[in-house]
Protein backbone atom coordinates (compact mmCIF):
# COMPACT_ATOMS: atom_id res chain seq x y z
CA UNK A 1 0.00 0.00 0.00
CA UNK A 2 1.61 3.43 -1.18
CA UNK A 3 -0.01 6.72 0.27
CA UNK A 4 1.18 9.37 -2.27
CA UNK A 5 0.63 13.05 -1.15
CA UNK A 6 1.52 16.60 -3.12
CA UNK A 7 1.26 19.53 -0.53
CA UNK A 8 0.78 22.55 -2.28
CA UNK A 9 -0.12 26.17 -2.72
CA UNK A 10 -2.37 27.99 -5.08
CA UNK A 11 -2.23 30.80 -7.31
CA UNK A 12 -5.68 31.73 -6.43
CA UNK A 13 -6.58 33.20 -2.90
CA UNK A 14 -7.73 30.79 -0.35
CA UNK A 15 -11.53 30.26 -0.08
CA UNK A 16 -12.09 32.04 -3.65
CA UNK A 17 -13.93 30.74 -6.39
CA UNK A 18 -11.16 29.66 -8.17
CA UNK A 19 -10.06 27.94 -5.56
CA UNK A 20 -13.23 25.77 -5.20
CA UNK A 21 -13.35 25.19 -8.91
CA UNK A 22 -10.13 23.55 -8.68
CA UNK A 23 -10.60 21.42 -5.20
CA UNK A 24 -13.90 20.51 -6.66
CA UNK A 25 -12.59 19.36 -10.70
CA UNK A 26 -9.29 17.35 -8.73
CA UNK A 27 -11.89 15.59 -6.62
CA UNK A 28 -14.08 14.52 -9.26
CA UNK A 29 -11.17 14.11 -12.27
CA UNK A 30 -8.32 12.14 -10.11
CA UNK A 31 -10.69 10.37 -7.48
CA UNK A 32 -13.03 8.46 -10.53
CA UNK A 33 -9.30 7.05 -11.85
CA UNK A 34 -9.19 3.39 -11.31
CA UNK A 35 -6.69 2.42 -8.50
CA UNK A 36 -7.38 5.84 -6.55
CA UNK A 37 -8.18 5.14 -3.23
CA UNK A 38 -9.30 7.64 -0.13
CA UNK A 39 -8.53 10.59 -1.66
CA UNK A 40 -8.80 13.15 0.64
CA UNK A 41 -8.35 17.11 0.30
CA UNK A 42 -6.38 18.59 3.14
CA UNK A 43 -5.83 22.30 4.42
CA UNK A 44 -2.04 22.66 5.36
CA UNK A 45 -2.29 24.93 9.10
CA UNK A 46 1.11 24.39 10.38
CA UNK A 47 3.06 27.59 10.55
CA UNK A 48 5.93 26.23 9.81
CA UNK A 49 5.43 25.75 5.95
CA UNK A 50 3.62 27.99 3.51
CA UNK A 51 2.14 25.36 1.60
CA UNK A 52 -2.02 25.78 2.45
CA UNK A 53 -3.56 22.61 0.49
CA UNK A 54 -2.92 18.82 0.15
CA UNK A 55 -4.22 15.68 -1.86
CA UNK A 56 -3.51 12.72 -0.32
CA UNK A 57 -4.78 9.41 -2.02
CA UNK A 58 -3.63 5.43 -1.48
CA UNK A 59 -2.79 2.87 -4.27
CA UNK A 60 -3.04 -0.91 -3.21
CA UNK A 61 0.52 -1.65 -5.19
CA UNK A 62 3.44 0.16 -7.46
CA UNK A 63 1.24 -0.89 -9.93
CA UNK A 64 -1.54 0.95 -9.46
CA UNK A 65 0.45 4.14 -8.82
CA UNK A 66 1.75 4.15 -12.17
CA UNK A 67 -1.24 3.31 -14.22
CA UNK A 68 -2.50 6.08 -12.30
CA UNK A 69 0.51 8.57 -13.47
CA UNK A 70 -0.29 7.98 -17.03
CA UNK A 71 -3.99 7.93 -17.19
CA UNK A 72 -5.01 10.55 -19.73
CA UNK A 73 -7.30 11.89 -16.89
CA UNK A 74 -4.41 12.49 -14.54
CA UNK A 75 -2.28 13.42 -17.30
CA UNK A 76 -5.22 15.83 -18.66
CA UNK A 77 -5.29 17.35 -15.42
CA UNK A 78 -1.94 18.28 -14.65
CA UNK A 79 -1.55 19.50 -18.12
CA UNK A 80 -4.79 21.94 -17.93
CA UNK A 81 -5.45 22.51 -14.59
CA UNK A 82 -2.04 21.87 -12.21
CA UNK A 83 0.48 23.31 -13.90
CA UNK A 84 -1.17 26.98 -14.67
CA UNK A 85 -2.67 27.13 -11.21
CA UNK A 86 -0.07 25.86 -8.93
CA UNK A 87 2.14 27.83 -7.15
CA UNK A 88 4.30 25.91 -5.59
CA UNK A 89 4.28 21.92 -4.62
CA UNK A 90 6.01 19.07 -2.87
CA UNK A 91 5.18 15.05 -3.30
CA UNK A 92 5.99 12.62 -0.72
CA UNK A 93 4.91 9.17 -0.95
CA UNK A 94 4.86 7.12 2.22
CA UNK A 95 4.79 2.69 2.97
CA UNK A 96 4.63 1.81 6.28
CA UNK A 97 8.44 1.16 8.05
CA UNK A 98 8.55 -1.92 8.64
CA UNK A 99 10.93 -2.16 12.05
CA UNK B 1 -8.81 16.69 14.41
CA UNK B 2 -5.13 17.81 13.21
CA UNK B 3 -2.76 15.11 11.68
CA UNK B 4 0.88 16.68 12.70
CA UNK B 5 3.19 15.50 10.64
CA UNK B 6 7.54 15.55 10.30
CA UNK B 7 8.81 14.01 7.21
CA UNK B 8 12.71 14.14 7.77
CA UNK B 9 16.18 12.36 7.09
CA UNK B 10 18.22 10.84 9.79
CA UNK B 11 22.30 11.33 10.04
CA UNK B 12 22.40 8.04 10.44
CA UNK B 13 22.40 5.25 7.32
CA UNK B 14 18.83 3.28 6.74
CA UNK B 15 18.65 0.28 8.33
CA UNK B 16 21.32 0.67 10.91
CA UNK B 17 21.17 0.04 14.27
CA UNK B 18 21.21 3.59 15.25
CA UNK B 19 18.07 4.04 13.10
CA UNK B 20 16.82 1.43 14.35
CA UNK B 21 17.42 2.32 18.14
CA UNK B 22 16.13 6.17 17.12
CA UNK B 23 12.92 5.27 15.58
CA UNK B 24 12.20 2.27 18.31
CA UNK B 25 12.57 5.21 21.04
CA UNK B 26 10.36 7.69 18.89
CA UNK B 27 7.73 5.46 19.20
CA UNK B 28 7.91 4.44 22.79
CA UNK B 29 8.33 8.15 24.11
CA UNK B 30 5.97 9.45 21.83
CA UNK B 31 3.39 7.15 21.47
CA UNK B 32 3.07 7.72 25.22
CA UNK B 33 2.27 11.01 25.72
CA UNK B 34 -1.51 11.76 26.24
CA UNK B 35 -3.31 13.02 23.54
CA UNK B 36 -1.47 10.88 20.57
CA UNK B 37 -3.52 8.79 18.32
CA UNK B 38 -2.22 6.55 15.71
CA UNK B 39 1.18 7.51 15.87
CA UNK B 40 2.71 6.03 13.10
CA UNK B 41 6.39 5.60 10.97
CA UNK B 42 6.36 5.87 7.65
CA UNK B 43 9.50 5.46 4.78
CA UNK B 44 9.04 8.38 2.47
CA UNK B 45 9.77 6.25 -0.66
CA UNK B 46 9.15 9.13 -3.55
CA UNK B 47 11.63 10.02 -6.03
CA UNK B 48 10.58 13.69 -5.34
CA UNK B 49 12.52 14.57 -2.17
CA UNK B 50 16.08 13.04 -0.13
CA UNK B 51 13.65 12.72 2.62
CA UNK B 52 13.12 9.18 3.64
CA UNK B 53 11.01 9.06 6.79
CA UNK B 54 8.03 10.14 8.42
CA UNK B 55 6.05 10.82 11.63
CA UNK B 56 2.58 10.96 11.77
CA UNK B 57 0.22 11.56 14.69
CA UNK B 58 -3.15 12.68 15.20
CA UNK B 59 -4.65 15.41 17.89
CA UNK B 60 -8.37 15.76 18.76
CA UNK B 61 -7.80 19.66 19.07
CA UNK B 62 -5.65 22.36 18.57
CA UNK B 63 -5.54 22.07 22.87
CA UNK B 64 -4.46 18.68 22.87
CA UNK B 65 -1.25 19.51 20.22
CA UNK B 66 -0.05 22.18 22.12
CA UNK B 67 -0.13 20.14 25.60
CA UNK B 68 1.95 17.68 23.49
CA UNK B 69 4.21 20.14 22.24
CA UNK B 70 5.34 21.19 25.88
CA UNK B 71 5.23 17.94 27.17
CA UNK B 72 8.73 17.39 28.98
CA UNK B 73 8.83 13.41 27.55
CA UNK B 74 8.67 15.42 23.72
CA UNK B 75 10.70 18.40 25.00
CA UNK B 76 13.58 15.67 26.24
CA UNK B 77 13.21 13.44 23.01
CA UNK B 78 13.36 16.76 20.94
CA UNK B 79 16.48 17.70 22.70
CA UNK B 80 18.88 14.44 23.22
CA UNK B 81 17.59 12.42 19.88
CA UNK B 82 15.85 14.60 17.37
CA UNK B 83 18.06 17.52 17.20
CA UNK B 84 21.54 15.72 16.91
CA UNK B 85 20.29 12.68 15.22
CA UNK B 86 18.09 14.35 12.35
CA UNK B 87 19.53 15.88 9.24
CA UNK B 88 17.06 17.71 7.28
CA UNK B 89 12.80 17.77 8.25
CA UNK B 90 9.95 19.54 7.09
CA UNK B 91 6.64 20.16 9.39
CA UNK B 92 3.29 19.89 7.70
CA UNK B 93 -0.31 19.76 9.88
CA UNK B 94 -3.31 18.60 8.03
CA UNK B 95 -7.57 19.28 8.80
CA UNK B 96 -9.68 17.76 6.26
CA UNK B 97 -10.55 20.69 4.07
CA UNK B 98 -14.19 22.21 4.30
CA UNK B 99 -15.20 21.90 0.63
Amino acid sequence: MITHTVTFRLAHDCGSAAERDFLDTAHRELSAIDGVHDFTINDQVGAKSDLTLQFSMVFADQAAYDAYNVHPAHVAFVSERWVPEVAEFQEYDYVLHKG
